[in-house]
């Protein structure tokens, strides 16, 4: 479905390639490729000079083209939130596949084992009880599956609580058919929140230091952490330099948005959305892009030409600002807005629209778009 | 497009026909039915003793199934929010249908004076500019389009901000070819944020006060008010009573949610999204149902089996509560949570799991999903 599902995707929004990146019908999602380019190119500089190689998350972007420019510049590989994003990623020809993530749920289990059988797939576990459902799930696929131990390195989420969860966890596994351990992720989601450089680091390396503590005790009892994941675009600097850890777990490097850019310099913003002023009196004036078209979690949107204007709110369909002299912006005009956060923002669209030079030049969709299974239960 | 869309939603997901409730695929967004026409029959019963009619905001449901539902309970038409859910609507029998926001963007103003070709179409306009581009698209398409002048009434968003240029913009509408002047909109969106009752009726009232001073100064310039439209969940039961309002904007009330539910009494929860417990660690457990499937504006969601947990937070595809002995939910059981707020849940999945008796009996899909046109406008 998802093959017919993206020429379907490229159809309906085909009538824009060509079109001036303001001219488009609003909202639209924007990738400006030639910003994207240099974000990549950025964070593979950036990343030759630490041991860590790049496993960029593609929760942020959900697009097997841009996954396939991530593994062109130098990453191993992706990682995923889902299973579904996983099935996507590797029938799109990603060789190395990481579920970031726990999977529960018998059908969704069933479905990872069974793509489990093209190899490539890694997941996550936490608890015996999961990892005995996914050994059982191989049996029945006839697959082998690789197995991480996630460990909470402080945020409360994922991951075993402690040290002797992690050893008894490694036993467990080596004890069920079908899974292979193949080392350990700890992700420091909690730092990413951190405005305080200095406290990030010093919150980023204390995870980590106690992940090196893990990994020495399962080396002790003879489980070699061949993989050591973590970290995201708010950590990588910290996490990429740290000796322990293999791979970071960065995604939104390539947006970049007024969340992350108030963490990490380097980076451009790429990813904006176009949105048409339908109302305007006096000074306020409202774009027709909401929260149903960009992300405001932790930072409101701002306008890419006027990023000194503070959003008085966004609603469904509606971003308020009220301006005054320095902006020209009049009713029917366009602007871009830089969403607060991108990951979501991406999550309500059908496609981006893709531009070189400021002019769309292709529709990449998005997929999987939503919660659902979106069909790909279907095909397996 | 829609409608070969629409049928394959209902494919992607068929497989669910006939499953309990708590046998999804999960995140799963899941209608009540038998609880949602409860929440219909209450609002009409209380309807019948006031003045005003209702006009169902689609924005919040995104359904034909559910417009055509409203409409057989009494509605009068639906009313949307964006020009591609007004067509969607439209061609799916809806007779009148209001779209109570403004439409700017030429290629949108073109698509509504196409669409307005089969009659039963109404906008709001707020501004002589956007009135004559309506014109003028009207025009071009040979079609009449009906209007509203929306009447800023203390929210600050759209419409007029005085009744000179309520009055100003009625003079002009009259003078365009292709517009019928209607009456009047004014949404009083910035009443339904205020949680104390008493003071929530004086704003709702001094808005609808105001609006009537508006009314009476356009009836005296010779432009009679046929349509007087307002209102929201929050305030139907205040708007619905005054004297000069003629229909109601209220959507939400056939699902309520954590947000509407605070405000209004009688009406009960038919939407939920389904989770799956992925993650448990001592009395944390997570669900896989995160803001990428459940809407957190204004207030978290809670679970249906237990309200009296707060959730810690809702990540992109985690829900994580800290639970006690009260909570006998393990690893791999599945748990529904009310939405903090509906519109923006339902716009994130691809289809409803339409439940009667706790037994999936159809597959209703959100149409039309995501900011875009999603092909909407090939198809005109």
């Amino acid at each position: 479905m998802t093959d017919s599902w993206r020429d379907h995707v490229r159809k309906m929004y085909a009538s824009a390639i060509g079109r001036h990146r303001r001219e488009l019908i609003t909202p639209a999602l924007i990738l400006d490729l030639d910003v994207a380019r240099r974000n990549l190119e950025f964070m593979t500089k950036r990343l030759s000079t630490m041991k860590a190689k790049l496993r960029p998350h593609v929760k942020c972007q959900k697009s097997v083209e841009l996954a396939r420019l991530q593994v062109e510049a130098g990453a191993i590989g992706v990682c995923t939130a889902t299973v579904w994003e996983a099935i996507v990623m590797r029938r799109a020809g990603i060789q190395d596949v990481l579920i970031a993530n726990q999977v529960g749920g018998r059908e969704k289990i069933a479905a990872l084992a069974h793509a489990a059988r093209q190899g490539g797939l890694t997941v996550a576990v936490d608890h015996p009880a999961n990892a005995e459902e996914l050994s059982k799930a191989t049996q029945a696929a006839g697959s082998k599956l690789d197995v991480l131990i996630e460990v909470d390195v402080g945020m409360g989420r994922g991951g075993v609580r402690s040290v002797e969860a992690a050893l008894t966890l490694a036993h467990r596994l080596a004890e069920l058919p079908g899974l292979r351990f193949r080392g350990v992720q700890g992700y420091e989601g909690h730092c990413m929140l951190e405005p305080d450089h200095a406290l990030r680091i010093q919150k980023a390396n204390a995870a980590m230091e106690y992940l090196g503590t893990v990994i020495d005790r399962l080396a002790a009892a003879g489980f070699r952490c061949e993989v050591v994941s973590g970290g995201g675009t708010g950590t990588y600097d910290i996490t990429g330099n740290n000796s322990r850890v293999t791979e970071l777990q960065a995604g939104s490097y390539i947006f970049m948005d007024n969340f992350h850019g108030g963490l990490v310099p380097g980076f451009s913003r790429s990813l904006t959305v176009l949105g048409t002023v339908i109302i305007q009196h006096g000074n306020t004036i409202v774009l027709d892009a909401g929260r149903k078209s960009v992300g405001i979690d932790f930072v409101l949107p701002s306008m890419v030409a006027y990023p000194f204007y503070q959003a008085r709110y966004f609603a469904e369909e509606h971003a308020l600002f009220d301006v005054d002299e320095r902006c020209s912006l009049k009713l029917g005009d366009t602007a871009e807005l830089t969403p607060g956060y991108c990951p979501s923002t991406v999550n309500l669209h059908d496609a981006y629209h893709v531009v070189e030079k400021d002019t769309v030049v292709d529709i990449w969709p998005i997929v999987p778009r939503g919660p659902g299974h979106g069909g790909i239960l279907n095909d397996l």
